[in-house]
């Protein structure tokens, strides 16, 4: 019988996570809270648990997948936090989409509690967590990297060691997401620059998406840019908002001045402020462009 | 013997279109401002001419490869303007990056002449000129097209057909370099923000440019703004400059707000007054992006 995990998180993507845990063999303490959520896993190696802290009991890893820093600060140190139970030793894979400065809090928190705190963000859509194709980022400590390899494995197309640094990682996945975010916005205002023209903007997006720019970003959220096509809802347009944020936020602690950050936080804070936070963010970024255009 | 065509302007485009005309069997009669880059052809199949109107004479198709809207209007309509002798029903197949109104102002001018304008500008560097891997844009009167087609044929891997419209081959032109402009700003921005934060930039760059971003411009310009390696220069920031003054004019006359043209627009008028007008546009974004960093 495989190790048993903890388990914390069955949003959108931590959902077909730990679904791949379970057919990798792995049995899981699986915390969500709304907890219904957790009869969609089925029986079969799943125990349903009460908190966080139940989760984390007895078990050398657990992983969490949670939607900010604020829900995941209050899963580690709350009453019922993973710090209340997690064994010594024990490792807590921190897959969420986080700030610098809280990973390294955590860390520190982790460390202090005698156990290991890992940055492991990824990119990917819910479908591609489904089908294992998710790029794993991590950083730190290399014992702790090595430890919890063969669970990450299960889980990804590629784990990618971004060295020592703690949140090394996360700082990663923030240029990232703000990378795609800067590409949604690029291409809603050339293609619609296009539409205002008189040509086809899905001609021009397949162009672009075939040629210079023929990589899955640019083809895929092109498509439903180009198409104003923004069903069915991956992303939402708050949670994009909430990494910009993050990416603003750390242009500033860095002295890293990032005039398109600038472009892409007001285009989310401005889906958000219209009413578009439950709509997908590459609604929130085309359809802002459009509007503005008088379209 | 293979007809004869009109060439003007042998600048780092214009030299490797030429020399593949003359491999494909074409006679050339050439102009360029200095005549002295005129033997880089040799002799075989190359009349030097004075003027573009010399070019242009009693030829059915005259191709001008140009650096900007004044220089091109100026060898249309001046003194020594293919206008003076262009015969009727010739086509001039015009691949410079202009600004679409520049476009069909010419147009009207060659119709009022009895002959014809053909929008044709291209994507791809110079080596990818010389190994005919252009991409070319087309657009305008069907017959026009068809008859440029043999041509165009020999000088890239693809010739795409954008529609009816006079100058909708310049409008997807534009917004194709506004689109490199701005991925670079962004690699720039987030390759700097991993710097500052003690990440490699470079490891960063290429599991972007082999993961989501796995295109030609993240792989080949990112390589170049990670490793801040400038050298050879192949497009000039000056030049960058002049095609994001485009982008910025189209948005205007287009009624078209785009917050990322500002940006870039911005960042290569930066780079033109900090002095590095001859330096490639890479540099002129990426080392505009370090510097406004402190680095």
């Amino acid at each position: 019988m495989k190790t048993t995990i903890g388990f914390i998180g069955l949003g959108n993507m931590g959902t077909p996570i730990a679904k791949n845990l379970l057919a990798a063999g792995y049995q899981l303490q699986v915390y969500n809270r709304t907890l219904a959520k957790i009869d969609e896993l089925g029986t079969e190696g799943v125990t349903r648990c009460q908190s966080p802290a139940e989760a984390a009991n007895s078990v050398p890893f657990v992983i969490s997948m949670l939607s900010d820093d604020t829900v995941l600060r209050e899963s580690v140190t709350g009453d019922g936090g993973i710090l209340k139970t997690l064994q010594p030793n024990a490792v807590h894979i921190s897959m969420s989409t986080i700030s610098p400065d809280t990973a390294e809090e955590l860390a520190a928190l982790h460390e202090q509690a005698g156990n290991r705190y890992l940055a492991s963000p990824v990119f990917g859509r819910p479908e591609a967590a489904d089908a294992r194709k998710l790029w794993i980022c991590i950083s730190g400590d290399e014992q702790t990297k090595a430890d919890a390899r063969p669970i990450l494995d299960c889980l990804g197309q590629a784990v990618i060691d971004f060295g020592d640094k703690t949140a090394g990682a996360n700082v990663v996945k923030i240029a990232g997401n703000f990378m795609i975010m800067a590409s949604m916005e690029m291409m809603a205002e050339a293609y619609t620059l296009a539409e205002k023209n008189g040509l086809d903007r899905v001609q021009v997006s397949e162009f672009f998406g075939s040629t210079l720019f023929a990589a899955p970003i640019f083809q895929n959220y092109g498509k439903a840019i180009a198409n104003k096509q923004y069903q069915p809802v991956g992303f939402k347009s708050k949670l994009g908002y909430k990494d910009a944020r993050l990416a603003f936020k750390l242009s500033q602690t860095s002295e890293m001045p990032m005039p398109t950050v600038n472009t892409v936080h007001n285009r989310l804070l401005t889906a958000v402020a219209k009413g578009w936070g439950e709509a997908d963010w590459v609604e929130g970024v085309s359809r802002g462009v459009s509007e503005d255009a008088g379209l």
